[in-house]
């Protein structure tokens, strides 16, 4: 039995105890949530941070490819490809092979995302997408992948064994980006998709609402490196899902209520903020040359701004953009060229909405508009209603959730050079990597010749991939997909004859991990 | 090394495995979701379900008090009262005193909500609420507390001990509500409080739209009473926000899409649904006589059906009644009386939204208006607008969140017997047991005479609760709160000083659970 003056004075222990999650001992360092040192998560629950430092790389497997991930995609022209060099350990040349489930993984051999029997599998998969699972692809520095989940999870992976190095929820609120690595932080961005009911009505009296407000805690959380623990968060009012940027000491992210911030990245101190009005919902901020480009919806513009002041140096739009589209679109910076997309111009046919996608490229440092290009009109989709450009060696590679097909577009003319079309939405960036383009969609990796556009290679690797850029580290593409789930299959899989994880595959793959939380998973009780 | 094709096979074996989670090896049984045996969980992973046998009750602690909660708050006019017979066990009589740390449980000694230094106290109480902690109360029967939290998870605990006997989270989403417990089953209601962007546009256009609608998985989870385990799932298009009720072999719920569905609690199978129009928010069914009482919002109308088929028998409204208002509150029913009240007539008033509250009663089977009564105007609420009531022996007590009063009403000519103000909002229906009336409001349980609105006691517990009603079982009020935590206190120790858990409580508490989660949070490494 247990006095209740005992009672008192234990609580307290307990208490006091219950700040360690998520926040070093002396506190949380800065960022404008200064005075709360720990986050709402119960000591030994479900939403502790797990931390397994014997998974860690050794060695050379953290010494080569990229040591820091600094954007979406990891550069301003959007192309998730790192090479190692010769001297790298075998595993990163030939390509390695694991898969891990995350929170809210879903079978990867099923056909179907969940709640499709009853939703249907359109939106079945916008919503599994968008709540359950990665809606970006990863991010891999230092032999260690990295990954944000709707599942509300980020992820530390080790990149050769596929085992868990760490996990942590330090907000209750859906993870949506790439997360970003600088020294020894990790930078998570959180927010979500909904509108509460006063931005409901916001919208229809004035035709603005801040998405994100009071749905949930919005903004940045700085986690460090190694163990996933919380340094500081800095939090905002409208959602923060595009994924931010870092150049050298600031992190500038963008959000719901149409606001860009700049933020010391080692304190979380505001340096700046911008009202530029709209909504960002997916527009990741592409820094270059001391711009930062972003785009918002409602309405629909694209920005460049002086990256040290958030001064607007010029804006631009695309004639008849319609509903979320322009803020989905992260612009591709590259070659003095911004490359944008967006649907445009509704019309409701045989009782459905269609859209026409229109891509236009502007002059990176002018803002004036080079060249439009516009794709066949199609059915309205679900969710994220562009394509995420990539520009590479004169070329914009550009996808559409419309259309569902790829056009490459020569940079300079937007002369069409070639179309692919294969899966039924295109959203995502493809990566050009060591030659060839690779483009993550639907269940499967496709490798096309960049030139003209031909197939040459397929893997299926289950799932389904919404907006999922291949991350290609020397022989291996890592990918998240919509089911929860991170994946790493080597290149050399990507063969002509189709397979579900090629089960004749090559020589050399060297690890697995097949129940890849196997290390903590017997400790909890009767899964 | 494993190879390949080792990788599948073993794979395929560690699939067959992932499907266990939260459904039996035969499949859920029936439900909507009918070929979609298993929810996307990762074995585990962090929200695998977790089952403590022994700590289920044993002998008599499972004898006493209620068998079934079939209602929001237990009856439809809303007494979450349960007496005990006199041969119980003593503890059950002079009360218990334990906490219970949920998955995003905050400090309850942290005099503010979590990120209130950013967001101010009003906004953050209600995000954390409404994203984090508990909306209502919990429900009690056959010796055990369940919860269901807006972290996701629904609990079972062990009404002595506090302790853990299964936690589960069968659908990545909010849930509000009293579990129901019929049977060997509970039922779980799901849904959060946020519209996608298609809706937004959908209200602009004309004044209407679903609540909930791709916003992740809404509807109906049952489970095994015993384990947790799901047994059905029946998915809806809105939100489910609200608790169900059970009549029967009948569970009735509603629905962001002003729908009203019945099922057969066994199956899932649909026996009927009615779209009314609007939306329910927080409305709870009430279930009495064959007659079901909902409410909705925009446009706002109380409603009577027949229960056996849905047919409308009668509806009301309140005049002036505004935003969200009226699909907040469930009705309460009883006396022959349906007792209902919104917001009303909003006035900007130096430069803040002002609103007037307004008590309607209803006669319950014609549905004729009996009386009207309203108080005083005052500021405009963030959230949950109205006062659930109570009707006991010939009195309505309605608390507010605009005027921060409750008060008492006599049921058939409305005229106000007492009015008590004390803490900022009250949103929750008092509960009326052994004579006494208590208040949960703030950070605190109130007594109150009932017959003239005196208080007579208050037990300073800590947290916030917006919307829970005191679970009140012999000598123990069941609390829960937007912090997260499940609290359970001696009503002895609700005393005329205040105190935090009062550290001079009566002599013979039982059983304290410092650290509840303890049997299994040090099998997690590092929290």
């Amino acid at each position: 039995m247990i006095r209740p003056s005992h009672f008192l004075l234990l609580s307290l222990l307990v208490m006091g105890t219950m700040c360690l999650p998520g926040a070093s001992k002396a506190g949380v360092r800065s960022g404008n949530g200064r005075s709360e040192w720990a986050v709402p998560v119960s000591p030994g629950g479900p939403f502790s941070r797990v931390y397994l430092p014997q998974n860690a790389p050794v060695g050379d497997d953290s010494g080569f490819g990229a040591k820091s991930w600094l954007q979406m995609n990891q550069s301003p022209d959007h192309n998730a490809s790192i090479d190692v060099l010769p001297n790298a350990p075998e595993w990163f040349r030939r390509g390695v092979f694991w898969r891990f489930a995350e929170a809210r993984a879903w079978p990867l051999e099923r056909g179907k995302s969940y709640g499709t029997a009853v939703y249907g599998e359109t939106e079945a998969g916008a919503v599994q997408t968008q709540f359950y699972g990665n809606a970006l692809g990863v991010s891999v520095a230092g032999g260690v992948v990295f990954a944000e989940s709707d599942d509300m999870f980020a992820y530390a992976l080790n990149a050769r064994t596929g085992q868990l190095i760490w996990r942590t929820s330090p907000v209750g609120n859906h993870l949506m980006g790439n997360p970003l690595v600088a020294g020894r932080s990790v930078y998570l961005a959180a927010g979500g998709v909904g509108f509460n009911f006063s931005n409901v009505i916001s919208f229809a009296r004035t035709g603005s609402a801040v998405r994100g407000m009071d749905v949930s805690y919005n903004g940045i959380f700085a986690l460090d490196r190694k163990t996933g623990r919380l340094l500081w968060s800095f939090k905002s009012v409208g959602e923060a899902m595009p994924t931010p940027a870092i150049h050298g000491d600031v992190l500038y992210f963008a959000t719901g209520s149409g606001t860009v911030h700049a933020l010391d990245r080692m304190t979380g101190r505001q340096l700046w903020k911008r009202r530029l009005g709209g909504n960002d919902n997916m527009s990741s901020p592409a820094y270059q040359k001391g711009r930062l480009y972003v785009a918002m919806a409602a309405p629909p513009r694209l920005y460049c701004l002086e990256a040290k002041s958030g001064r607007v140096l010029w804006k631009g739009t695309i004639p008849g953009a319609a509903n979320t589209g322009m803020g989905d679109v992260s612009p591709a910076v590259g070659e003095g060229v911004v490359v944008m997309d967006t649907v445009t111009r509704p019309k409701v046919r045989h009782g459905q909405t269609t859209l026409r996608p229109v891509i236009r490229a502007f002059d990176a440092v002018t803002g004036r508009p080079i060249w439009t290009a516009s794709t066949d009109r199609g059915a309205a989709p679900p969710a994220f209603k562009g394509g995420v450009p990539l520009i590479m060696k004169g070329v914009a590679y550009v996808g559409s959730p419309v259309t569902g097909a790829y056009v490459a577009l020569d940079l300079h003319t937007g002369r069409r050079l070639w179309t692919w079309k294969r899966i039924s939405a295109g959203r995502s960036a493809p990566t050009f990597h060591d030659g060839d383009l690779y483009i993550a969609g639907g269940d499967s990796l496709y490798r096309l010749n960049p030139r003209t556009g031909h197939e040459t290679g397929r893997l299926k690797v289950g799932g389904r991939m919404g907006l999922v850029s291949p991350t290609i580290v020397g022989g291996t593409a890592y990918l998240a997909n919509s089911w929860d789930w991170i994946v790493a299959v080597p290149l050399a899989n990507v063969a002509p004859e189709h397979g579900i994880l090629s089960t004749s595959g090559p020589a050399g793959m060297t690890e697995s991990s097949l129940s890849p939380n196997r290390s903590f998973h017997k400790a909890v009780h009767n899964p």
